[in-house]
């Protein structure tokens, strides 16, 4: 296992963690550059924040500022509830991943949706499972656009309170078996990163009684594309936008890292922080500037 | 699948569904009183509301209404941080197991626990392998002394998000992994009900992928001991007290009762919804009328 305590080389930030200070938007080129301040070598960012500043800018800042993407976010959001939703679903996700080439990303994660509507507090339907097929046939679909690419699309098991309104995909074990369906192993195919894998982020998984398991099963077929880390709190006060600073919660993160890297995964740690009432309302600096020292500390 | 849109024969209110009215606690022999006045013929106390009203005096009320109990909450929370927490939560359960016999429950429900302390915000430890570990032996020691009073245990697998502060056991294949360790099923012993079981909560294994699996595996050995029904709502403003009437949500309930049945269960639909927003804030006979309403159009 890497040690991670004497520098934050492997740290990227998720740039959602810092998208919104004090109520404020923060823009993406500052966000960039504030990291590239730190001598931060990776980020993540989220789609909504490379529109707003532009594709071409973003792309030229991590350029200038040697940025590796450690994943894009994200594509995925696959069932409707019509045909007209299915095929917007479909274009979408292609110029999602366009835009994961452009940025040179090392994986587009997909949080794959759940019953349709249900986000917005009404669902078409009840029916899980046809969400759960519609979300098969849409990454199937997304494989042959990607694999044209050679853009590897990384599969984010959400945690099970998702299930209705963000993703229907909610243990490791269902996302591998996803990628075992769509993108089999051949024997003749087993070096190198897969064209399809997953996300492992312990915010969603780190419960899961068979997640050290899985990870090994993940890695057998080299499909850790991306590791996500923060905290579990205790208690929880929002579904969404309450996770936890990496050791102030209750996950034991160097236990599932050693997993992860068991399994041969050696790439960035990501952080991924949404935090209405504690991280987001502190100064972007403040909070970067934690990230680094608990990427030593407590990941 | 029986049909439940003509009456409320097969309805059982958890108690806790009506628990606190507008702040003000409802007691349990007014509780029983207004099930009773509405044919219910089923109910699942919770131990603080018979402690608050004397077991002896809810024990008599019970006899006297003709209530079958359809489960009794709740046994369980087995983890601690030392040998004397371990000592008093072993000692507790057989509290709860005299007084579910004491009621002639169908079975004693079990909330297992998660990290010590967590509960409280103060996690002892951040290793659930650990509690894991000691829930499998509280069952294991508990299971002896609820064999010589011919009580089952039913193990409720909780919602993932209570997996540090309430149940480590959050699956139902999980809570089936420990059946069949702790309770093995020979040839010889594949008829009537099982010392050791599962309560199958929808609210908290609606999404799971494998939840039509494990509920056929649970019926093979007898096993679902108890069926409780509410509503998972979008969006769910709070993780504990924000659980939908049967209906109001996304859960495609009666898919759900139908793979229930089929596995064998003939017993009561155990109604249990916290909701401190909403249906605590109305009155117990509306609260009421409507379970019995949503049992015969939503169940």
């Amino acid at each position: 296992m890497r040690d991670f305590s004497a520098d934050h080389r492997w740290l990227s930030i998720n740039t959602a963690t810092v998208r919104k200070q004090r109520g404020i938007d923060l823009p993406l080129p500052d966000i960039l550059e504030a990291c590239a301040q730190r001598g931060i070598r990776a980020i993540s960012p989220w789609r909504d924040q490379v529109h707003a500043a532009g594709l071409a800018t973003i792309s030229k800042l991590v350029k200038t500022h040697g940025f590796e993407l450690s994943g894009y976010c994200r594509g995925g959001m696959f069932p409707a509830a019509d045909a007209a939703g299915l095929k917007a679903a479909r274009d979408d996700n292609r110029r999602a991943l366009d835009e994961a080439c452009e940025l040179n990303a090392a994986c587009l994660v997909l949080v794959v949706g759940g019953l349709p509507g249900a986000l917005a507090g009404q669902a078409a339907h009840k029916d899980i499972a046809l969400a759960r097929s519609q979300v098969t046939d849409g990454i199937a679909e997304l494989l042959e656009y990607a694999r044209a690419q050679a853009m590897p699309l990384a599969i984010e098991p959400l945690h099970p309170m998702y299930a209705a309104d963000r993703a229907c995909i909610n243990t490791l074990e269902q996302a591998l078996d996803v990628c075992d369906l769509l993108d089999p192993v051949s024997a003749a195919s087993t070096a190198g990163p897969r064209a399809l894998g997953v996300a492992v982020d312990i915010y969603h998984t780190w419960w899961d009684p068979k997640l050290q398991a899985q990870i090994a099963r993940a890695g057998e077929q080299q499909r850790v594309l991306a590791f996500h880390v923060c905290d579990w709190l205790t208690p929880t006060t929002d579904l969404l936008n309450d996770r936890g600073m990496m050791g102030d919660g209750v996950i034991d993160i160097p236990r599932i890292r050693g997993w992860v890297e068991d399994a041969g995964f050696a790439g960035y740690s990501e952080v991924e922080i949404f935090s209405t009432q504690n991280w987001w309302q502190r100064d972007c600096a403040e909070v970067l500037d934690t990230c680094m020292a608990r990427h030593r500390s407590a990941v």
